[in-house]
């Protein structure tokens, strides 16, 4: 049945309110616009900040729909589209690429202008949504909205992958493994024998030992306050474990005495003021680098002790691994395919959408790295 | 006459008290012990440093011979010391390059652990000090001391410099310039085509401008609420300057809305938390990069709005424009012989050193870029 043009009735997940119960629901997903993409969904993963999303933490707007990891088949196409085509494999990704803005144009940025992040519309970029629910008007969630069985999404936002690419696994390639592997062999590029704190260690943070594994790190110390996370991370390649509730001293203080001076580079992947100052304070404080990988909740503010800054240390924000969206990270997924990154041991679980709200609940058990939703 | 082994009387600088007047006095200088260097000062700078010493602003310990910005010729050496001999002309160095710690054996640290600026014993490396006025012992300023006719310092804190080196001059290359040219061409690497805003244009943030400059930036915005060091600022290579009390909005936004999105590198010389988060908030936030160079007051903090962070920028502190101290800046001076680097505009005035407190005047009266006290 050719639903080009149509409104497509599919099943969603709508998060009604912050701190309310995914409900499960039929919702109308509308054609896509000019310059716009309907994907129908193959996968998506539940990452962490989707959970901030939901407790209200990061400011968006409700009703919505949300997710942002996903891979997908494109369905139909807006006018003007010409980057993708019906029947395409590909990726929504959070943050866009629309090739013309100061971030885009600049060899070092990657954080497009046209993005819906930081802040956040919950609408696509002509100031409307394309999901209604119950006769109301549904947000989008960053642009992506992939906790649903078709999704609509710029142009801009989408990768195109390898038809060869495994439609089950290859969502966590649109924002995990960039976010956490990225980070560290992009963004950061973390040298060999160096010595690495990463602070949470659910999927980015797994994501990130597995980057600074790949880099040669000498030492990757793990920081998590659920030690149920701890066996999975040292197969990864964590070589010390720290739980910060059973510590006598600060965290960081812990670090910078196990390591003698502080760490070379140390990753925030949690999206929490107090533990990036944690890494900060985790660094060497002539030569470490702080990367801070984790969103944190709207109106928070960073402490930093404003004499120190001096001594030398970075602290650099990066978002999908600096990576040029759309230009990139089709290029991770053949690294996949070609056996150069193994992301395989980052997915832990796979339920079927219909079973969101065990996923939910293993997710926030801590009891996963990845638990991706299948359609 | 030979002063070698001897306590020498000469006249020195002394402060006292916080924010109390300097004081001429004649004041003992103890030979060098092991591992120590005793130079006869021919030339201080006086840097923004020094003033947030005699303000209190940084602690310290009083009383206190302040100036760390010298050039000289060693009198005498302690027991074991090899790298500088009687008569060599040096600079002395508020960052030691000890070549044995973490930060000097990585390649690009460069905050030596044997410096005594954060924090500040006001003693040698043996917890003694070489100093005493009117029976009292003088605590020393960051083991460097030089609004005296004679200083003591560790040899580790020395570099020997070039035999035709001006000595009225190149005190500046003990600070100011590495710390600020330094900043430009070396920690950051300024780029060509790039957009800079400098905050403060007093000596270190003039420094900036000539790097910046140098580095081929086309537009160099200049920041200070002294508007008589604009025509000066604008002779060095500031495009455009700005006085933040004479604003509608802030400073900042100011700053991106000259540039369109924010500037690729901005640098805060003046040493407050508040010009810091300006500095950060006119960088544009996928690429911007910005340098931290001033030092804060004592216990201040600095608060950045924490989910902006993941956009790109990068905040770095920069002490000494990250050199390896004593193998890098003696090539500054070799470069400034051979008319690579002009620093001459940078010192607006020179008077001897017992026109000190004249020269206190013109420096908190923004009247100099460099005022150069003659010994």
């Amino acid at each position: 049945m050719d639903t080009s043009g149509k409104t497509i009735t599919c099943q969603a997940a709508i998060a009604w309110a912050a701190n309310s119960p995914l409900s499960l629901e039929e919702v109308h997903v509308d054609p896509p616009k000019a310059g716009e993409v309907r994907i129908k969904l193959t996968s998506s993963g539940i990452c962490g900040t989707d959970n901030h999303v939901l407790k209200g933490e990061v400011e968006v707007k409700f009703p919505l729909i949300p997710g942002h990891e996903g891979a997908g088949i494109v369905e139909s196409v807006g006018e003007g589209v010409s980057t993708v085509k019906p029947g395409d494999k590909v990726l929504t990704i959070v943050i866009p690429q629309c090739r013309e803005c100061s971030s885009c144009l600049h060899p070092r940025g990657n954080f497009c202008k046209k993005q819906d992040v930081l802040p956040t519309s919950g609408l696509m970029m002509d100031g409307t949504s394309r999901f209604t629910c119950k006769g109301k008007r549904i947000y989008h969630s960053f642009r992506t909205s992939t906790f649903t069985e078709y999704t609509v999404v710029p142009e801009i936002g989408v990768a195109k992958i390898d038809d060869e690419a495994p439609m089950d696994k290859v969502c966590v390639m649109s924002c995990e493994v960039p976010t956490g592997y990225g980070a560290a062999v992009h963004s950061t590029k973390v040298t060999p024998g160096s010595t690495c704190v990463i602070y949470g260690l659910g999927g980015i943070g797994s994501a990130v030992v597995i980057g600074c594994k790949a880099s040669g790190a000498s030492r990757i110390i793990g920081v998590d306050i659920n030690e149920e996370k701890f066996p999975r991370a040292k197969a990864l390649g964590v070589t010390d474990c720290i739980n910060p509730r059973k510590l006598k001293m600060p965290v960081q203080d812990a670090v910078v005495e196990m390591t003698g001076f502080g760490v070379d580079f140390a990753f925030e992947a949690v999206g929490r003021p107090e533990t990036m100052v944690a890494a900060w304070n985790s660094c060497h404080v002539s030569y470490g680098v702080c990367v801070i990988i984790g969103l944190a909740p709207t109106n928070s503010y960073l402490s930093l002790e404003a004499p120190e800054i001096i001594t030398g240390r970075i602290m650099k924000g990066a978002c999908l691994g600096d990576y040029k969206t759309r230009d990139d990270i089709p290029q991770l997924v053949t690294d996949y395919l070609k056996n150069k990154i193994n992301i395989d041991p980052l997915i832990t679980h796979q339920l079927p959408f219909n079973q969101i709200h065990k996923a939910m609940d293993l997710y926030n058990a801590g009891k996963v790295i990845r638990c991706v939703l299948l359609f």
